[in-house]
């Protein structure tokens, strides 16, 4: 790896399954960070950080999985600064075309205070780790946690200990979202001016946003040399969420003229995957958000739309287009046949095979009877809901019928099929969906806890699909359902079995003790 | 009004009332503005903008009623540039204690061209219009809409035009959100340098997210001389929005070691406001937004969470308690009292009479009698049902009974009561949703189109409430409806209907004509 081919070209490190999937809440299935990383491959992105090996077992099965499948992108995985993470890490990257591995340790006094090493133990840690790393990887990143509130002499010496130990990227993180643009600039700055060996390496930045300012502070490290931006789809990440790649790439794109610095991303594939994202973490985008909120194109005063009619530059200095959103996006009705149908699923990135399609086209059919107008969005939530709903789930919804309104109680009479066998309970609650879960419950007894229940039409009209979010929580793990159904109550009660299977699985791949939330600093020594 | 007061205070201009506003379907109602004023008031901010008078009748009336109850800060009105505007604008502004005009015309070659006014004939309307204003009140702020697509040299010209006419604050709008901080700083550096006057009035900044740099942007100008932020509560505004209140103000707290600037603003009422926001408006806050989405403070993985138990800094640069985000929130159950009830509300911003405290008494027992625990968050749902569904609406429902599930088709059986007279219907449709609309459609027909419905529970737990919101559009009208009940049906009936109540008022109030849609450039010149 060098940076002196192209310097220009900014590598667009997308950590939307590593730091974005750390959110609380946003955990994805085995099969969606597969689909998350085809669609990042597809669109461009240069390096995907697709997970931590040896935080569990589905963690490192999605790094291996997803090395192995990805045609065109660099695949990382992350791991703490010792012997044991990093050989976990190489085992579930190597699969790749082109694996990397990527070790940390935070440097600043608040962070070494924890695994409690002096600075010239740290230091020594970084040289061993780093390389370690790189005896087993040609491509090894390294990133002092905290950066931006790590001394500069120390952070100065670190680097160069890294670079000299073998790393080829030196990434700068600012954990907490504390920075501001010019000391973004400057930290950058400094590294390349001070550090030998600094002209050998890139230099990434990774940015939180939880002032508000990880777009600038990212733009303002690449002014200063930086090369590799760290980003997810959203924002996604924990607390205020991580650099937006949306809002990095357009951002490059609209102000070339002052930004004269060059992505490999297409566009045109951001809306889609900012759609995707949204659906299975479960973090709806609010309308307002840049790029890809539902607003972000829309306009509301006179004054701006009689500007808008005159000259969409006015107010726009984006099109649609160029985030692939379509100015319309009615697409079929009952008539429509099976070859439309696959065609049109392909464009939105669904490639079916016969038996896939055959499943999906009935449901289409179904769908068409009951609602007048097919839309995109429509198509989308049905794959969804045909991804979520497997044949192969523990348990199913087979009947429901529900009966609500002003006067209580309200009551759920629900079939629901456990490992094969038809359960039928009748059970009262506070309103519709509250009835159904109890029974649900009555047939299936837990003690996970709702922590998030919602429900949104997926198009415009009354005979919208409803697709119903739930998110539970059963002893630390964190599980999200989806379904969508014109029933909102029958869409409630699938998204809540789809939970409770998805709970099932994570119950049975991963005891408690190895799961992500075990790993911890203390670790770090081992 | 001087500038030299404090060099280092920065004025917080408040216009969720008016660019927040505009935003696509989030109209609020006369008593929801006046709300929002008092908060925004109490929060310290310096200067509210309540409104566009001219724009509709609605507005007018806002703005005035604001100007009349405001107790601290400058109530500021909006007016293109012409006489007829201005003057309806004082004519709102002028029962404030601290009354101010706010004028503008887009002063960029696309801009220009819209009203077909050459350079001169531009500069001469800004003399005249301006003049015109502070002949009628000593306080006069005049923008140059996408001044930072303004050529230089006409910017100086104009903004000094301006200056000399008696504006009192020149506010730079960055009207598409395509500035970078660099250049944001530079173009407030160049006019203080190069204006004469510039010295006597105050520089503002008003800043879009569409790139997602509006936070940066505006601390930017601010570091460059401004001394007036024109932002909102959650960044609400038409396309991505406007600077976020709650970014800008807290980055210039936590980060008051590089930005030595001071606003006036109590931090600890950004989360009960932002809260607020988004119910009435209808535009929910993202769980990774910056400082107030549900996330901003929560931390996910085991390594952080580690990180947390030694030391809050370590991952924290804010605390809750500074945006009045309190640890927990459970406050009532069915045993707590008219005493315990009002006090709380009274520290949620619900200041009540004793006939208001009845009635909400009464729905808090009913709602403590469904539910085990009551949460500060159904208290606001309460309160918010509790104006929104008002006895003096026009529709009413009385009785809904609802049967649905897997077997179609679902049915509505539904009481409406319209003007005092009740009306028995039953009706089908696809989904409990779809049948209890169509029954609604079936007493009190219209031709509205359902643009968005959407459901979100209001605390955790199956037996939480839910909060339905239901936008609409009818001729151009967009108008928000939402409820709250632990029934989603029913909480989506009375959302349906108070959406079509506020459609009655929207319909009487103003003519389309005159509503804020008419608004356009050509009047302008008149």
């Amino acid at each position: 790896m060098s940076t002196k081919i192209d310097q220009d070209r900014v590598l667009i490190f997308d950590t939307t399954l590593r730091d974005g999937e750390q959110s609380p809440g946003a955990t994805m299935t085995h099969a969606e960070k597969l689909e998350i990383a085809g669609m990042l491959d597809e669109m461009g992105v240069d390096i995907i950080e697709a997970g931590f090996p040896i935080a569990s077992e589905g963690d490192f099965e999605a790094v291996r999985d997803i090395a192995r499948q990805t045609k065109n992108a660099t695949i990382c995985g992350l791991a703490r600064a010792n012997f044991k993470d990093i050989d976990r890490c190489w085992e579930a990257v190597r699969h790749a075309k082109s694996p990397r591995i990527h070790t940390f340790i935070g440097t600043s006094p608040l962070h070494r205070a924890i695994p409690n090493l002096d600075m010239d133990q740290m230091a020594e840690r970084i040289h061993e780790t780093v390389t370690h790393a790189r005896n087993l990887c040609d491509n090894v990143q390294w990133s002092p946690m905290d950066a931006t509130r790590t001394e500069h002499d120390y952070l100065c010496r670190v680097v160069e200990i890294a670079i000299k130990a073998g790393a080829t990227t030196i990434n700068i993180p600012d954990t907490v979202g504390y920075t501001y643009p010019f000391e973004s600039a400057n930290l950058i700055r400094m590294l390349k001016e001070r550090v030998p060996g600094a002209d050998t390496v890139i230099f990434a930045t990774h940015c939180h946003n939880d002032l508000g300012m990880a777009t600038a502070n990212a733009l303002a490290a690449v002014e200063a040399g930086a090369r590799q931006i760290e980003c997810t789809i959203n924002g996604l990440g924990e607390r205020a969420g991580n650099t937006a790649l949306e809002e990095v790439v357009m951002a490059l794109k609209v102000r070339n003229d002052i930004l004269p610095y060059r992505t490999g991303v297409d566009t045109t594939k951001i809306m889609n995957i900012s759609r995707r994202v949204a659906t299975v973490s479960g973090f709806p985008v609010q309308y307002n958000k840049a790029i890809v909120g539902k607003n972000a194109f829309a306009h509301e005063s006179g004054i701006h739309q009689d500007g808008m009619l005159k000259n969409a530059e006015t107010f726009e200095i984006m099109r649609p287009a160029d985030i692939g959103l379509k100015e319309t996006n009615l697409v079929m009705g009952k008539h429509s046949g099976r070859a439309a149908l696959r065609a049109k699923l392909k464009e939105l990135g669904f490639d079916l095979a016969d038996n896939q399609l055959n499943d999906v086209f009935v449901r289409f059919k179904a769908l068409a009877d009951r609602k007048k107008e097919v839309f995109e969005d429509d198509l989308v939530a049905l794959m969804r809901d045909q991804v979520s709903g497997e044949a192969h789930d523990r348990i199913q919804v087979k009947f429901l019928r529900v009966i609500c309104g002003t006067e209580a109680p309200q009551s759920a009479d629900l079939v629901l099929s456990v490992d094969g066998v038809d359960h039928r309970v009748t059970a009262q609650g506070d309103g519709p969906v509250d009835a159904t879960f109890n029974a649900v419950k009555a047939v299936f007894p837990h003690t996970a806890n709702l922590q998030l229940y919602q429900v949104h039409a997926v198009t415009e009209g009354t005979d919208a699909q409803a697709t119903v979010s739930v998110r539970m929580e059963e002893e630390g793990r964190i599980v999200t359902g989806q379904a969508a159904d014109t029933d909102t109550v029958v869409a409630s009660a699938k998204a809540y079995v789809n939970a409770l299977n998805r709970l099932l699985v994570r119950r049975q791949k991963s005891d408690p003790d190895a799961d992500v939330k075990s790993v911890s600093y203390r670790d770090a020594g081992e």
